[in-house]
């Protein structure tokens, strides 16, 4: 997978004061970039969405495309995908367009556009809410499952560690689908990352749905950065009950997750996280008595 | 601006190890969150884009996509901008609809989709940059500014400093413009700042479009987080020579900027930071000897 980084030459200055760098502060060396290149969506013969992204990973995104725009939900609703014959100047073949063949009762929006910013009047957060809920099979709010604040607060660096790219590019989104069994053990199920994080989402719904593991109840999904109406939605709509940040998540973030009865959590970092929605999810770990106290207690 | 913050309850959790914490770990306090809300972009009585931005700046993020999109690039081509009337369900007017009026002469795309990520076959990067090109009315390229690199690594700390929104929510990206004098001093002409970085950097294009001062040459680009090909296109389309991110670039905006003439810095963090294309307009702090060295050097 050559495609997902690219060397470069880079300039590194370093001012950190001493002397030495005074004197000599550039280091020419090679730097690992991760890739970003367009990848064009069809629909048959149509095409409906150029998005950029890091290649890799691209029939899932096409999947999670799709049922993240409320286009399909079930697996049988995606007759086939396939990349299109296309070349670039050298002849070589760009894997950049992919055709997706839909069942045929499968309805199109009217546009390529997101359909949940659209509204012919009045937009506002609200109406993009309903267009969410409304299109959405799956109901999260359902979703019975709990999870211990320790250990969803401790997936930030779980998704880290497992992120092979993010150490040499720095630059990579992630997501990860995380199931958290009673003791409290944790299994990753899929990460999948991108210089674009709604990428990085899309990449883990399409994933479920080929693996046919929509609606995704009783796990959680970590997200790299900030969470935005857009992250809730594709999390919504996959059937995701808990959805957790490492950064801030927006008002309509955190609207569209009450409104959907999901759980939302941000600035989770290791020791600390905030809730903004469906906090009833969240358990709190065993106070465990010092040993000494318990020690020193009346027997 | 109420619109740009909202306080929402959240229930934050602390894990800090101390039996106080793991007896008490909820806090239920009131946290600010930023606002994002849908904005729709009409061309005339045409709708050409709904994107969820943080409310705000509105007539300078139309503008300034109107020229990212290489629609319009001179003040005159852009006759007029306003609210749209629109009411959400309590009949309150919710400003998220914004009519532009364009000079009869302007062509517009196709269709609303970003026409740099478009393309009719063999789509790839290359076909994304020459997009860029051909669309590009100011050439960063024939720019001869130089900026000393000290000073622009002293950017990030410049734009966080002047970020009033970022200091209560943590969840905004921000864009300034940045004059530097040949003294090396240093003037914020335009701060704008968004949930989608995207958006903070039209709205400064948006301003520059709106106070004539397009293109923007001789000037310096500060974005919070990474550098896509979005952002350094919308960068090239203004004319602006160098463009610095606090963290990775992707490959795309790195050949993006080579190929348009551009300087571009990445991972920028006060005392380092690394130069990806255009290096030729980064110049070296004098290297000042010390006092007490120059005492001992013979007469």
């Amino acid at each position: 997978m050559g495609r997902v980084t690219q060397r470069r030459k880079v300039h590194k200055y370093v001012l950190d004061g001493s002397p030495h760098a005074l004197e000599f502060p550039v280091r020419h060396r090679e730097d690992i970039l991760a890739v970003e290149e367009p990848l064009e969506i069809r629909i048959g013969q149509l095409s409906f969405s150029v998005t950029m992204r890091t290649p890799g990973d691209d029939f899932d995104l096409v999947a999670g495309f799709l049922v993240s725009e409320g286009i399909i939900w079930t697996p049988d609703q995606l007759v086939s995908l396939r990349f299109c014959a296309g070349e670039d100047e050298d002849g070589v073949q760009t894997f950049n367009v992919v055709e997706a063949q839909l069942r045929p009762d499968v309805e199109l929006p009217a546009t390529g556009r997101n359909v949940f910013t659209s509204s012919s009047c009045g937009i506002c957060g609200t109406d993009s809410i309903e267009a969410v809920r409304k299109s959405s099979h799956y109901s999260p709010a359902a979703d019975p499952m709990t999870v211990p604040v320790d250990v969803l607060a401790s997936l930030p660096d779980r998704l880290r560690e497992a992120q092979a790219v993010f150490d040499t590019t720095g630059g990579v989104h992630a997501a990860g689908l995380f199931r958290i069994a009673d003791d409290g053990g944790v299994e990753l199920l899929c990460l999948r990352e991108d210089v674009g994080r709604h990428n990085a989402v899309d990449k883990v719904v399409g994933w479920a749905l080929r693996e046919r593991l929509l609606p995704l109840t009783g796990l959680v999904l970590q997200v790299s950065g900030r969470a935005s109406f857009e992250l809730v939605q594709k999390a919504a709509l996959a059937g995701i009950p808990v959805l957790t940040a490492v950064s801030a998540p927006s008002s309509l973030a955190a609207e569209l997750a009450e409104a959907s009865g999901m759980t939302l959590a941000g600035f989770s970092r290791g020791t600390s996280l905030n809730v903004y929605a469906g906090q009833g999810r969240i358990t709190l770990p065993a106070v465990e008595v010092p040993a000494e106290a318990a020690a020193e207690a009346p027997g």
